[in-house]
């Protein structure tokens, strides 16, 4: 008996993570009640990050250029590359301000549960990036979780058979932890006490 | 660092209840990267239903029309009106299939710490609609939290006011409880053992 509006606007909210059939229906109505403001600027900004986002050409993060200005940027050290799962891990080692390299983002790890192998994360596309011939170590950066170390253990051997220099961060992040929730400090520790893999 | 059309989705997704920064940075990257198609149609739905959803001019719950469909429905008791605090709250009621009156929706109750007062709930609306002459009785279904008890206790005073015969649910509701979380076996009892207030 709701208006189909409304029930498209709750079945819509659903495919945020986490979000059930309650929580959508407390969404709705707190933005349709208490923040139609909110909502349309929420709309706006969807609709423009779908059309203006794409993926850095170089570095595979989101990006509103071609090459986005990280990558772009004369100063950093082309000849290190760190390897991370999310743009939020980005964030992390960047906070320390103990990294002066570039970076590739995959953008996910392997995951064969959810069905992600090596072809959807497109490591072909990282191969290429390594193999330009100016990087010179590539920094493995994923995560310390089971699909993380997975993720490094591929991308090692895949870049070790192309004669790349492999490193790892050292285990100064807490086994089985994410870097989006560590403190720079261990970041910047484990950054300086990478290891050849 | 980040592109600005990024943050400013980051940024708009808070407005969602129970949002905050990590969370609203984890969706943006699920929904840019994992499922742009329900970004669309999120940003979409937000839209159409900002543009074409209104408070229905008897009821005051979400309607497309100017009377929404339930008060147009010329089988149901118009001689009853239940009033209730959310929509959510009016669906459980309609669950039971124990109630064939009308309904008025309040969108809110009694807060005064939220700054919600007797004129932020327009009770004046209320009152205009409970004394349009087919009403014979009013029922008051909001949530016997302290909020819902305060609520209810405010209208059932403005109303025998005006004359008109006032119930509230029976306390078979659980007191402290919200009727959105209750069984409909419950609700139905406390429908049938409403009482005189």
């Amino acid at each position: 008996m709701s208006p189909s509006s409304l029930d498209e606007l709750i079945e819509s909210l659903r495919c945020l993570p986490g979000v059930g059939p309650k929580s959508a229906q407390r969404m709705a109505y707190h933005l349709l009640q208490r923040n139609q403001k909110g909502a349309a600027r929420l709309a706006g900004a969807l609709s423009h990050a779908l059309a203006v986002l794409q993926h850095c050409s170089r570095c595979n993060t989101f990006s509103e250029e071609e090459i986005c200005q990280r990558c772009a940027n004369p100063h950093r050290d082309a000849s290190l590359l760190c390897v991370v799962e999310m743009p939020a891990d980005l964030a992390m080692i960047e906070q320390t301000q103990a990294y002066g390299g570039l970076y590739y983002v995959l953008m996910g790890r392997l995951s064969p549960l959810d069905g992600i192998g090596p072809r959807e994360l497109k490591l072909d596309k990282l191969m290429a990036r390594a193999t330009d011939g100016v990087v010179s170590e590539v920094v493995l950066a994923t995560n310390f979780t089971n699909e993380g170390e997975a993720t490094a253990h591929l991308v090692s051997e895949l870049l070790h058979a192309r004669g790349i220099k492999v490193s790892r961060l050292s285990r100064g992040v807490p086994v089985g932890g994410e870097l989006e929730h560590t403190d720079s400090g261990t970041i910047a520790q484990a950054l300086i006490e990478r290891r050849a893999v």
